[in-house]
């Protein structure tokens, strides 16, 4: 299955790209790489300021947060070289704003992680790094980058 | 304009290349990218512990702090492959010490990322991400790290 | 001499691959690059659980434990490609949990980065990124990742 058809049958629908906040791309491509920017979660269009995960937010919560920056990642992505043209997902970085004592980074980061593995299949599987921060931008609960392989 | 020329146009010096603070170096070329140390902000040969934003530092200082770190990673990219091979930055990040509540980590980093559009025009356009730390080495008020693409 | 001639001269042994605590991979090629996930402290088979940096934990101990963060990278990328095959470190970044006035994460970092250093030779050379955030995964100490150059 192509994409597009996984994301139909997830019933998934990509989001407008997120305009950037600041001088700087949402995606940008250098030979046969794609670093897409840091993606904050959007719902409705409307930037989701749920602060720390494990006091104002659930985990459960985060993790569908977690989702929603990695659908955003790939409107980047299908906008910039289309979702068709990704040969492997290379790299996903979670950083997760997180109260004293949370320690489910990872958990949280799954969202994003199992986000790609549907849409991309065994091409959305990544290496990852998962970590905690005390404060994001806008109050959001996690931020989401990943970097990708195209042909070059 | 090559980037010497807009360096003096802005009035701009390149700072000599930042001494490793450990086991590193400040940049390293593989292939057709160059990835660059992250950079803290030196003035006049002096790293600024200046703290977290929101609290100890206001953004308007934190924005010509990210200047100065944006500043110091050209010098190490031009020692390492001279300025004028840069054909792309392709990613920048910008880690913001804050302070509890502080959520403007873009505004601080576009300091950097317009220092780039600066000093490479078009060429200085990247992908982004900002987040919001709790400490940083030596107490400064941010770090910026990028990536850039040259020829292979 | 050999990386693995290296490691034994040293009385280092490489640790099984980390399993991932997700939906992710160890380390994934892509081209010439290989991007290694973040590995956490373990320790004949235990994640270390050692808190913050300058607080619960010393500078000492988590620069040790930053050693087998590095230790266990490598053991990803042996798994993947063998460690005779990796050209050059291209990028190390250090993630250290730390206590309110910790400042000293170079230093902690440097572990990883003379672990490098010590197995790779010249090779193991990198561009790095040390900073500070408040909490990490599995209440660790210290997260290491890397991205390394390989034949294409």
């Amino acid at each position: 299955m192509d994409p597009y058809a996984r994301l139909a049958e997830a019933g998934l629908h990509l989001p407008p790209v997120s305009a950037p906040r600041g001088a700087y791309l949402p995606a940008v491509r250098v030979g046969n790489l794609v670093y897409v920017s840091g993606q904050v979660p959007i719902v409705d269009g409307i930037v989701v300021s749920s602060g720390p995960v494990g006091a104002e937010t659930s985990l459960d919560m985060a993790k569908e947060l977690s989702k929603a920056c990695a659908l955003s990642a790939l409107s980047a992505v299908d906008d910039l070289i289309g979702l068709a043209n990704v040969i492997q997902v290379a790299r996903l970085v979670g950083y997760v704003a997180s109260a004293s004592g949370f320690y489910e980074q990872a958990k949280v980061v799954d969202g994003a992680s199992d986000l790609l593995l549907t849409v991309l299949g065994e091409k959305g599987r990544h290496a990852r790094t998962s970590i905690g921060v005390s404060t994001l931008p806008f109050n959001v609960s996690v931020e989401i980058e990943v970097t990708l392989f195209t042909h070059s």
